[in-house]
């Protein structure tokens, strides 16, 4: 197995570029960070381009059949290469597949419209796995779902639900053609409390940035918008929370 | 009014110590950072030790009767005391004063066991004000309430919410002596689904440490452990989402 020591080898200063989207285009691939994603990864059934990894990681059973594409790193490389302070040493070059939605279209969605923070991305990402949602919409102005810290909030639910990258209101349509009914999640003067919109196995949850909330255009054209009653002195919900707590009681 | 244009200043490195616990705790005050923080600690009645303004917030009319305890600073002083990115300006120390729980216990409770990172405090404090909780209680091991980013993702609802520091074990028999239910948040064999516990204006919900939940000693005491039914294939939630979801059911 190769070994490599220096953090200027070529191939790290290569792999270290694939945690920025423009070089993710190029190549086609991104760099995945950490043993237990790398581990989804594998799991369900990505073949990586390639795999570095300390000597930490190489008698790992999961690994013992990928070492044609493995190499090992020092842990100054696995310093070099890592976006967290305290690097688990394990990082796999993974293929850049742009997913597509399923036809026709039918079951829960969740679209984030302009959510711009990777750390709220990764978290409505991660939720919506676990409410049992199997699709999530990236529309215009998302963070991307190859930064590293939307793959790292993810924690690997990526490996879950679908995720796919498409302006918001060409689809938003599609949803309602499909019969599928379109929430949007502001506060508004037609805006109903979250709990009057009965659990369904078939909608679709808008959440909007976290400043600005959603655009008006999107907003214009929903079934309904919902909003959490605040009963304290908050002025608004952190917007992965405020996604959650819908989530949670749209598919109760 | 005073002009400080140097980060030199004996002034600004004494203000700057004020964001971290130990310095706090000598001087009995703490700095917070942006205009909307330091107007919701004004607007709910606190007098700060002194404010340091850029001119930019030198006309703002809840500023004017506070002109004695203003301090104007130059964007590069502004910029060493920040501790975000794009600062805004404005900063006030603040006298640290510790709270009491209320007498007899009463209502409703969110307890917090060795929650360590400052946004999942913040956003836990906050959520908590939005769905009515009045008290938060940071039991050992849990990120500092003056922590800059603790401070930031409350986004004032410390001024809104009780927040006390201390014990729980001692607490969670204080309150069950108050016949209030105490309820732990992990997933173990004998925890119930959140949904089969009805709201109530009366109880305690702990929610625990990101990696090991909540401590055993506590587990063993509460009244019933609740869970999150999971439907998709995440093996867990965030700790401020998972506290969130099973808040705005509780209070709803």
């Amino acid at each position: 197995m190769e070994y490599i020591s220096s953090a200027k080898n070529e191939h790290i200063k290569a792999a270290k570029k694939l945690t920025v989207k423009k070089y993710q285009k190029q190549a086609g691939a991104y760099l995945l960070e950490g043993w237990h994603l790398v581990e989804e990864a594998i799991n369900a059934g990505i073949t990586p381009k390639r795999i570095y990894a300390t000597n930490k990681y190489l008698a790992e059973r999961l690994l013992k059949p990928l070492y044609e594409i493995t190499t090992e790193i020092s842990d100054d490389v696995a310093k070099h290469l890592a976006e967290t302070e305290t690097p688990q040493g394990i990082f796999a070059i993974l293929p850049l597949e742009e997913e597509k939605l399923d036809a026709p279209l039918a079951g829960q969605y969740l679209l984030l419209d302009q959510i711009q923070d990777p750390g709220n991305v990764g978290t409505l990402v991660r939720t919506a796995d676990a409410a049992g949602i199997k699709t999530v919409v990236f529309g215009g102005g998302t963070a991307d779902a190859h930064n590293p810290k939307v793959l790292r909030a993810m924690q690997g639910s990526q490996f879950h639900v679908k995720i796919v990258a498409t302006p918001l209101p060409t689809l938003v349509k599609k949803l309602q053609q499909a019969g599928i009914p379109v929430y949007g999640s502001e506060l508004n003067a037609n805006a109903k409390p979250y709990r009057d919109v009965a659990p369904s196995d078939q909608f679709a949850l808008i959440v909007g940035n976290e400043g600005n909330g959603m655009a008006k255009e999107l907003l214009n054209v929903t079934d309904a918008n919902l909003y959490i009653p605040i009963k304290g002195r908050a002025e608004s919900l952190n917007v992965a929370i405020a996604g959650a707590v819908i989530m949670f009681h749209l598919t109760a």
